[in-house]
C-alpha cells in the first residue's frame, strides 16, 4: 500500500480536541524511505555531540569553579537533589533567559494555552537528550504543562548553558548537563536520565541518536514500554533508517528533521541569512563585486546564492544533479565545474553534503586571499586534512579564522577549520528554534496518543497536517492573515477546510 | 509496499542502451495518489479543447478559403491522401517553421541522434491528440525517427497551425486537424486517427483526455493492445486518476504533468516571465510602485510575486495553506485576506486553482482602473458571470481587454474575460515546450519498453531518473557544465554516479 | 557667480500663489553646461522627426482616404477652419481617448484645478511642436485652462494620432498635423503654426528643435517677442547648447530633458520595464538562464541590467567610464570587453549613446540565434550598415524582427533594424508621459512669469524646486504620504519646509 | 563664471606625467556650494573625535601599562624619539597588520609604483589628523613614498591602534597618538604635530576639522605657507564651508567627502551590507518576514532598503523630499508617515541626517521588542534623551544593546544608544577605506602641484577626472576590464579618450 496516499487510507487519525481547527479529518501517515547511504556509524560518541557551538556562550562567570558537578552536593530550593548542573545558584539568571525566550516562541506558548485542559501528554514519561538552551527549556516546560514528566541530558558536551540548566533544576526538572562535560560525563548524564529507580520512560526525544543508542545498548528491554522516538537531527534520522533497514527498529520513530517547515527554515531561509552573517563576522569582507562559487544547489545552496547575489556578488554554481543544475540556470547562475572558476573566485562555499568537494588540488590553485568555508554537512566537504602538511603554515588570525600559507606566500582564508560556518560563526535565530521545538512537541503528542496500529516499527514523517499546524502557529509573528476556504470552495477542491491542503508529493 | 521507496524495490528497470549515462541502475516507479477532488467532468467536448489560444496565429492567409477540409480532395506529393488539413499547399511554409523550431529544441534533436541506432519505438503505433504546432511537429518527427508510426489529431479546435499540419501531411504523417474545427469536426478527426483499417494503435499520447475518452467510449476493446497512455494536462491527468479510483483504468498511464522539470518550467519559471508579458501586452501599464495582490502562493503565485517585486511593485499575498503562507512571509510579502487590501490595490491576480476567489463583492469594492486577471486554472477563479448584469456596461477596449463599467463610472479592467492570462495574452517559450515534448517522448519510450509487470493499471509519475535525464538534455542550451561524482563520493553518498540523485520525496 | 549656489543668490523667485505648498521661498536658477559634443546637425529634417513610432497606432480606419489634408476643406462644429487634420469627423473617437488619458494624468488635472484662479499663462501665446497624442492633448488643454493660446504642429511625420488631432481641432485648437506627412507637409504645418496673421507667439514648446530651427531660419525677428523656449528632447537640447555656445541663442531656453524626475523615469524606471517588454514582444524568448551583455551602464543600462538579472539572466556589462564600471561591479555584474563574451552571449543590448559599439566584426563572431538590439540613442550604436552586404541574407520574420543570415547558415536576430527597441517594439506608459508633460507645463509657466533678468540668453535646467513639485504631483498615484519637516527640523537642516531639499549637486 | 562648465574653462590642468592614461586633458575645477545649514559648532573637542569605534580593537594586551605615553621615554631602533605612542615595542605586530592591509589596498600600492619616479609630493610637508589604523598607515607610507614628509595625530581619542602607531614610529614617522587619550592629550598631540622647531607644514590632511581648527586658533600665520587643506568628513567639510561663507578661509580646501566614488561606497554600497551586519551582530534576529520602516531614502536609506528587501523583510519608507519619495515608490516601497506604521513594525531605522526623527511619542507607540537604530548622522536622529526618564528602566543586555522597559513591561531594543549602528556595531571594509585613502592622496597631490591661481581661497570638489582615476585604480580588484573609446567614437561623443567622461551634473 502506498504510504503517500494521504486521505485515502483506512486508519483514522483524530487530532486532539484542542487543535480546534483540525477536527474531523482522516489521515494516514508516511514513513520516509530508508535509502540514504552507508556512512559508517562506528564511534563511541557522536561527532555532533562534540561540535563546538559558538553561540552557546555562558552568561555568568563561573570559570573559577573547577569542581566537577558530579562531585558536588546541590539541592534546589524545594530540597530536591535529583539533578546535576554546574551551579544551582545560577538559576535566577537562567530563568530570565527562559522568560525572554518565551516571548520569542509564541507557538509553544500558544500550545500550552490550547492544550491546557486536555493535557495530551498526561502520563508521558519523556527522556530527552538535546542542546540545553533557553529555547529547549521553553520546550521542556511546555511538555510539562501538557502533562509530561521529563528527564533530560545534553546532546553536546559544549553547548549547555549552565544558567538555564540551573533554572530547570530549580523548577524541578531532573536535568543532568553542564558545559564542558568529558566523554564519561556525557554518558553518565544520559544514564542518569534513563536508569533511575521508579522511572520507566515511555517516550524518547533525541537529537543525534546518542540517547537512543545508549538505551539500545544498555537497556534494550526498556523499549517494550516505549511508545516512540522523536528524532531531530540528520545524523540521528540516518541511524534510525539504518536500524529500520536492518529490521532492528523496535518502536515507531518520527523523523521531524524532514518536515517541510523545519527543512525550509533550517536550510533555505536560515542559510540565506547566516551565510552573510558568518562571512562578515569572520572576515569583515565586502560582498559587492566578489566572485563566489557555491558548490551544491540544494536548499542550502539556494539560500546562499540568493543572498550573495542580492548583495552584489557574482555567483557560480556547481551541481551533480541535472534538475538542480537547471534550477540554478533559471535562477541566473552560471553552472560550472569547480576547476573552471577556481583560479578566479574570491570565495568558495560548500553546500553539498558530500565529501572532498574541495580538494587539495583545488586549494593549490586558488588565488591569494581566497576564502573557503563550509555550509553543508559535518566537516567532510573541504579536505582540510590535506592542508596539514609541513610545507604549509597555519596562522590563526582570529577565532574561527585560519590563514593557510603556501611556500610562495599565498594565503587561503579557511573558516571554522572546514566545520559548519553557520553553526560555528553565526547564530541560529530563536524563530527557527521555535519551529523545531514546536515540531518536536507535536510529534511527541502524536506518537504518544496514536491508536494502536497507526504506527509500526518504522520511521515516519510528521503528518502533513501537523506540519501545516506548526506553520499556522508561527503566522501570528508576522501578523499574517490566512484565508479560509468557503464550503463551496472546499467541495470544489475536494479538500477539508482545515487541511491538509496538499498531496504528499507536493514540493512547495 | 511503498511506491516511493525508490531504489529499494525489486523490479528491475533497465534504461535503454542509448541512454549511455544511465546504465546499470535499479529503479522502481511510482504512481501518483488519486486524490484531488470531485470536479464534474460531464461534457461532450473538454473545455481545454475550446480555449482560445492567442499565440497560435496562422502565418499565411487562407481566410478566403471557405470549403471545409473534410470536403476537399487533397494529396501530398507522394500521392497519399491519408490526412485532412486545411491546405496541403502550405506545406513549404510550415516546413520552415518546423526547421526553426528544431533549432530551439536541441533535446529532441539529441534524442533522435542518440536513439537512432536502437529505434526504441520500433513497432510502436502511436495515436496522438495535442496542439498541432511547429513544436509538436518536432516531437512527432522525433517519434518517427525513433521507429514509431503515428496518427494525429488536434486537442483544441482553434490552436492548429494549418501550415504545420500541411507540412506534416506532406512528409507522410496522417494528420487530421485544422484551425477552426467544429465540435463535430473535432471528434471526426480523432476518430479518423483511431479507427482506420489496418491500424491498431498500441500507445496513446493525449493532452486533455479527449482522445482517451473517445476510445473508452467507442472502442473499449482497443485497450487490449494498448501498452500505455501518456497524458500531459492537468485535466487529462485528473480524468485518469478518476478512472483509476473507479477501477476502470485498464492500461498503465503516465502522468507527465507532475514531473519536476515540467512543473517548475510550466509554473514557476514560465509564469515569472509571462505575468509581466501578459500585463504589458494588454495594458501597457508600468509596474513600478503599483500595489498588487496575488491570490495563491503555489509555484505560479511564487513566480508572479517574484517578478512583480523585482519590477518594483508592492505585492500582497493571500493563501489558505499555512505552509505556503509562511513561505510568502519569509519571501517578503504581506499575507492578507483579500478584503483587507481590495480597495487599495491596482492589480488583482489569481493563481489558486480554486473557484470564485474574486467575487462580485470584491469587484464592487475595487478602485477605479483596477486590473483583474487570472494566472491560475481554467476560468473559474474570477466570478466573471457575476459581472454579466444589466447595471454594468462592458466595453471591449482591445483584444482580450474589457472595461467593465459601474453605474458611477468606475471601470474595472478585466483581462481575457477571466481566462488564463498567460495562454491568452502571452506566448509559451519554445524552451518550455521542448521540456514538455522531451518528457512526453521519454514517457512513451518507457511505457512501450517496460517489461511485463513493471506498470500495472494505474497512474504513474515519470521515474525520477528520466526526469533528471530530461533536465540534462536541456543543460547544453545554457552552456552548463555538470559535475560528476567520483567513485569515492558516490560510495560515500550511497548513490549511483548516474543518478537518480535524490529520494522521491525531495522537494527541490 | 556660481549658478549652482541655490538659495544663496540675490534674485528672488516667487512661485505662483497657486502652488500653495511652495510659498515664500527664494530660488535662483541654473544653466546647464554647454559641453556635450560636436555631432553634426546639418540636415533639412531632423532624424527624430522621421523615426517610426510603433505605439502610435491609428484607432479608426481611414486608410481609404487618400486626399491630402492640405487639399481638404474642413470646419469644426463651431465653424472654424483654422486647423488641418486628417478628418474632423474622427473628433468624437479622439475625445474619448483624451478623456481616458486624463484619468491617467492626475498631475496635469491637479494643475488645472490649482491654477484655475490665477491663470498663470494668461496672455501666453504658445506655439508647439510635439508628438500629437492623447497625452499631448491633455497637456495642450491644460495650457489652455491656465490661460494660454496655442497653435500646434507635429514633431514627427508618423506619430500623429489623427483622431486626437481631430478632437483638438473640434474643440478649437489650431492643430496642423496628420499621420504620414511628407517632408514638405511637415514644414508647412510648422509654418502654419508660426506665421499667421494676427498671431505673434511669445513662447515656444519644442520637441526635437525643428520648430525653433524654423523660426531661427525664417522669422528671426519673432524672437524679440518670445519670452523663452522649452525643449524636451536630447537632440533639441543639444542644438540649443550649440546655439548658446555660438552666442546665437537670443532668448532663455529651458532644458527639461535633464530634470531629475524626467531622467529617472525616461531612463532607469522606464527601460527597466521596456527592455523585457520589447524583447518578449519581438522574440517570445525566455529570459531565465540567458547570457546577456549590456553595453553601457548609465541609467538605461542600469535599468536593463536590473530587470534581466531579476528575471534570471546572467548579465555582463561593458563600460568606458571607470566610475560607472565600479558601480556595475558593486551591483554584481562582470565587467568585460565586448570581445571577451561576444561568442557566448545570447543577447547583445546597446545603451551607450555612442556609435559603432557593435561592429561587423562583433556580429561575425556572435553565435547562431544571438539577438541584437539597441536601447541607447538613435540608430548609431549597432553598425547595421555593415550588414547590408551581398553575402548576408536578410529575412524579415516578423514586424521589427530581421534574421540576418550568414553564408554558413548562422542567423543573427536583429530587432528594429538597430533603432530604439523601446520606442519601436514597446510602448511608453502614460505615467512617464505625464511626468514629461507636467514638467513642460511648469517650465512654460516659469519662463513666462519670470521677472526680467532672472533668465538670460542661455540654457537652464528646471529649478530643483519645480522638479520636486512635479514629483509631488505624482505621489498620489501611489497613495504615497510625504513627511513634513517640523519647524525645529527645518531650522536644524537649514532648509525651507517646502523645499528645495537638496543641494544642486545632489545625485539621487 | 559657471564652475561646472568642465572642459570649457581656460585654466589648464595638467595631470602628472605618471598618470599615463590621463594625459593631454584640460580641466577646470569646481567649488562646492557653501549652503548646508546652520548647525552650531561651538565646542572644545569635536563630537566625532569622541565617538566610540568598535572595530578599532587593540590586538596585543597592554592593559596593565598605566603610565601615560607622555610620561614615557621611548626611542625607536634608529634612535629617534620624535613620536609619542603607547609602546614602541609593539611595532612588529603593527607592521604585520600594515602588511596585511597593503594587500587589500592595491590602489595605493599602484600609486606608489606609478609615481615613484616623479615624486609628486617632493617637498610637501603634510600634517595629518585622522584615525590611526593599518589602512591610514598605508596611506601615510604612500605619501612618504611620493616624497612627502609627514607628522600625524589621531582625530579620535579611542580609535588609535597602538601597535600600528608603534610601527609607524619605528619606521620613522613622527606619530603622536594612542588609544584612550584625554582631551588634553588630544590637543597636545595635535600641537606636537604642528608646532615643532624646524618644521613648517605646507599641506593639511584633516578628518573632522580639529587640526584645521587648532591651527586657525593658535598659529594663524602658518596658513601663509600652506598650499591647501584636504578634508574628509561631513563635519569638517561643513566647517570649511562655514569659514568660506564667512570669508575666513585663507587657503584652498578640497572636499573629498563628496567625490562620487567615496559617496557611493561610504553610503550606498557600504550601508547595504552594514545594516544587515549591524543588526545581526547585536540581535541575532531573522530578517525574513520582518516589517521595517526606514526613515529617509537618500543613499544610505536606499542601501538599507535594498538589503532588507532582498533578505525578505517588508520595508516601508518615510521621506520629506518628493523626488526621493517617488524613487522609493518606483523601487517598490510603500511611502508612509512614521505614525502610520509605528505600531506594527519590528524595526525602525533612521537614515535622514535630521534630528528627532524618532520621538518619544513614536517610541511610546512601538510594539514590544521593536528594534530601533540609527544609520544616519551623529546621534541626533532618535530622541534618546527622551528615554532617560524615571518611569523607564534601561537594561544593558549586550554590548551596544539596551532594553528600554516601559512600566507595562514593553521592551524597546535600542542599539548603540542611538549612535551610528554601522560604526558602533559593524566594521568598515578595507576596500571602502582604500577608496577614501586614495582619494585623499590624489587630492593632496592635486592641491600641492596646482599652478598658481587654479584654486582660490574656497572649497572645491575633487576634479571629476581624479574621481574617475580613483575608480580605475580599484577596478583590478574585481578583474574588471574597461573598454576604451576608439578615436572615431571619442570624436563622435566630443570626449577625450581618457576622460572625464561625464558632465559635472551627471548623477550616476
Amino acid at each position: 500500500m502506498d504510504k503517500w496516499d494521504g486521505n485515502e487510507g483506512t486508519s483514522a487519525f483524530h487530532m486532539p480536541e484542542w487543535m480546534i481547527q483540525f477536527a474531523d479529518q482522516k489521515q494516514e501517515f508516511n514513513k520516509r524511505p530508508t535509502k540514504i547511504g552507508r556512512r559508517s556509524l562506528s564511534r563511541s560518541i557522536s561527532q555532533s555531540s562534540t561540535d563546538s557551538y559558538s553561540s552557546a556562550a555562558s552568561y555568568t562567570d563561573s570559570s573559577d569553579d573547577e569542581t566537577s558537578p558530579r562531585d558536588k552536593q546541590q539541592k534546589n530550593s524545594k530540597g530536591s537533589s535529583d539533578f546535576c548542573v554546574k551551579n544551582i545558584k545560577q538559576a535566577e539568571f537562567g530563568r530570565r533567559e527562559i522568560e525572554i525566550a518565551e516571548q520569542e516562541m509564541p507557538a509553544l506558548m500558544a500550545l500550552r494555552k490550547r492544550a491546557q485542559g486536555e493535557k495530551p501528554l498526561a502520563g508521558a514519561k519523556i527522556v530527552g537528550c538535546t542542546h540545553i538552551t533557553a529555547q529547549t527549556a521553553v520546550l521542556m516546560e511546555t511538555l510539562g504543562a501538557l502533562g509530561a514528566q521529563c528527564r533530560w541530558a545534553a546532546c553536546n558536551i559544549y553547548s549547555t548553558l549552565n544558567e538555564v540548566a540551573a533554572a530547570l533544576a530549580e523548577s524541578g526538572f531532573p536535568v543532568f548537563a553542564w558545559k564542558g562535560e568529558s566523554e564519561d560525563d556525557f554518558w553518565w548524564c544520559i544514564d542518569r536520565c534513563v536508569n533511575v529507580e521508579g522511572w520507566q520512560p515511555n517516550m524518547i526525544l533525541d537529537d543525534g541518536g546518542d540517547l537512543t543508542h545508549w538505551i539500545y545498548k544498555k537497556y534494550p528491554n526498556m523499549f517494550k514500554k516505549i511508545k516512540g522516538i522523536v528524532e531531530e537531527s540528520v545524523t540521528g534520522v540516518h541511524r534510525l533508517y539504518q536500524l529500520s533497514k536492518a529490521g532492528k527498529l523496535c518502536v515507531p520513530a518520527m523523523n521531524v528533521n524532514d518536515s517541510v517547515t523545519k527543512q525550509k527554515f533550517d536550510n533555505l531561509y536560515c542559510c540565506r541569512e547566516s551565510i552573510l552573517d558568518g562571512l562578515k563576522r569572520t572576515t569583515d569582507m565586502m560582498f559587492g563585486g566578489k566572485q563566489v562559487v557555491v558548490c551544491g544547489y540544494g536548499e542550502v545552496g539556494k539560500g546562499c546564492c540568493a543572498a550573495l547575489k542580492a548583495m552584489g556578488s557574482i555567483v557560480y554554481v556547481t551541481e551533480i544533479d541535472p534538475i538542480c543544475a537547471l534550477q540554478a540556470c533559471m535562477d541566473g547562475f552560471r553552472l560550472v565545474k569547480l576547476n573552471e572558476v577556481i583560479r578566479q573566485v574570491d570565495i568558495v562555499i560548500t553546500c553539498t553534503g558530500n565529501k572532498n568537494v574541495v580538494t587539495r588540488e583545488h586549494l593549490d590553485r586558488m588565488k591569494n586571499s581566497c576564502i573557503v568555508c563550509n555550509m553543508g554537512h559535518s566537516n567532510t566537504e573541504i579536505d582540510v586534512a590535506s592542508l596539514r602538511t609541513p610545507e604549509l603554515t597555519w596562522e590563526r588570525v582570529r577565532s574561527q579564522v585560519d590563514h593557510v600559507i603556501w611556500p610562495d606566500g599565498k594565503r587561503i582564508v579557511l573558516l571554522a577549520e572546514g566545520r559548519l560556518l553557520n553553526l560555528s560563526c553565526s547564530t541560529v535565530p530563536t524563530f527557527v528554534l521555535s519551529i523545531t521545538a514546536t515540531t518536536q512537541a507535536l510529534a511527541l503528542i502524536e506518537l504518544y496518543n496514536a491508536p494502536e496500529g497507526r504506527y509500526k516499527q518504522d520511521v515516519y514523517l510528521l503528518p502533513k497536517k501537523m506540519d501545516e499546524y506548526v506553520a499556522s502557529l508561527h503566522l501570528p509573528t508576522f501578523d499574517a492573515h490566512l484565508t479560509e476556504l468557503t464550503d463551496e470552495q472546499a467541495k470544489y477542491l475536494g479538500l477539508n477546510k482545515n487541511g491538509p491542503f496538499k498531496p504528499n508529493y507536493y514540493r512547495y
